[in-house]
């Protein structure tokens, strides 16, 4: 199984590399981050940059698509470089992913008109322009097309793909092999469980 | 509050980019990623290269320094310009912190000596030979010194240990920024609650 993950400037780290890593210690999976052309992309922070190892070229066929959200997802709504390759991609995957904002992408290229989708709470009405129905859920299967909730949401999304694209316990021994039990000290990661006011201050984290 | 990360070889990704992307999106923090030299360093899956942008030598005294963990921890076990990097950098910091496996780096260091400390639950025996007391947590704080579960565990420790050194509000602001809600599919990331005989399937990943 062959997953790429493509990358542009002043996506989110974790969106990607959750993902990743779950993908990555599957027996027999290959996971390749593409980019307009290879070489270093820069994350939202401006502190971190991953390797792209090949251009969107190069591999116009991966079994699987990971979509990467984060602030930069808006300055490449309109990047056919992108946009073209996620969708001549999908026409030839198993399934085509997104985390975070990169359901937008998905969106932008014309893949979720009718569908039942997610995204980061703070764009989901965002996703109606595009003809999908925005759900808060953690992440969202339809048919081959898995929208995942925002950054940290790869992780359980992945897992989820992994035991439908492989089998639970493939997906069982990777969570294991990453001590995947988390115990957040705050319950705090959504909207619905956060104090009141903590939105705003979020929000501004985040742009 | 400036943080450190230190990269090796074959670290694991997620152990970095977890509590990367916990602080780096916290208000008045900025991350380096150090190595040796700067530039790309490979991850243990083979596949993701992270750019250190500074050297040791470059970065003396960060306020909190994180060590990741991975395979390639065994091969670093020696290394004095990682492990004397740590031991300096440890002098001036307000918090020195690992995942995984980098636990037993701050061992090799000489950080350890006395303290509770947790790691990857496949070598959490490995600390006692740095006089270390192997517990089973998430995440344990012992002073300033902070060790992590395996992998994933960074994201945890990487809140408490903001919420630490800021404010709860601030560790809870950058939770809902990164939508940190976890629902994973599964209970089997841990080998408590993982199913019989996915522990031995789970180091043939690892290893």
């Amino acid at each position: 199984m062959h997953v790429a993950i493509p990358l542009y400037p002043r996506f989110t780290a974790l969106d990607a590399v959750g993902p990743y890593t779950v993908l990555a210690f599957a027996p027999g999976c290959t996971v390749t981050f593409v980019a307009a052309e290879p070489g270093p992309v820069t994350d939202d922070r401006g502190s971190l940059a991953l390797t792209a190892t090949a251009s969107y070229a190069d591999l116009p066929a991966p079994d699987v698509v990971v979509v990467p959200g984060g602030i930069g997802t808006f300055d490449v709504l309109a990047d056919e470089a992108l946009l073209g390759w996620i969708r001549r991609a999908h026409e030839h995957t198993s399934w085509t992913t997104s985390v975070c904002s990169g359901s937008l992408l998905l969106g932008a290229a014309g893949l979720l008109g009718g569908l039942r989708a997610t995204t980061h709470w703070a764009v989901l009405d965002l996703l109606r322009q595009y003809g999908a129905e925005p759900v808060s859920e953690r992440s969202v299967v339809q048919g081959k097309v898995v929208t995942a909730a925002g950054v940290s949401a790869g992780i359980d999304m992945a897992l989820t793909l992994l035991a439908q694209a492989r089998d639970e316990e493939t997906a069982q021994t990777v969570q294991l092999a990453i001590e995947y039990d988390p115990q957040p000290p705050f319950d705090a990661g959504s909207p619905r469980t956060a104090p009141p006011g903590l939105t705003d201050r979020a929000l501004h984290l985040i742009v």
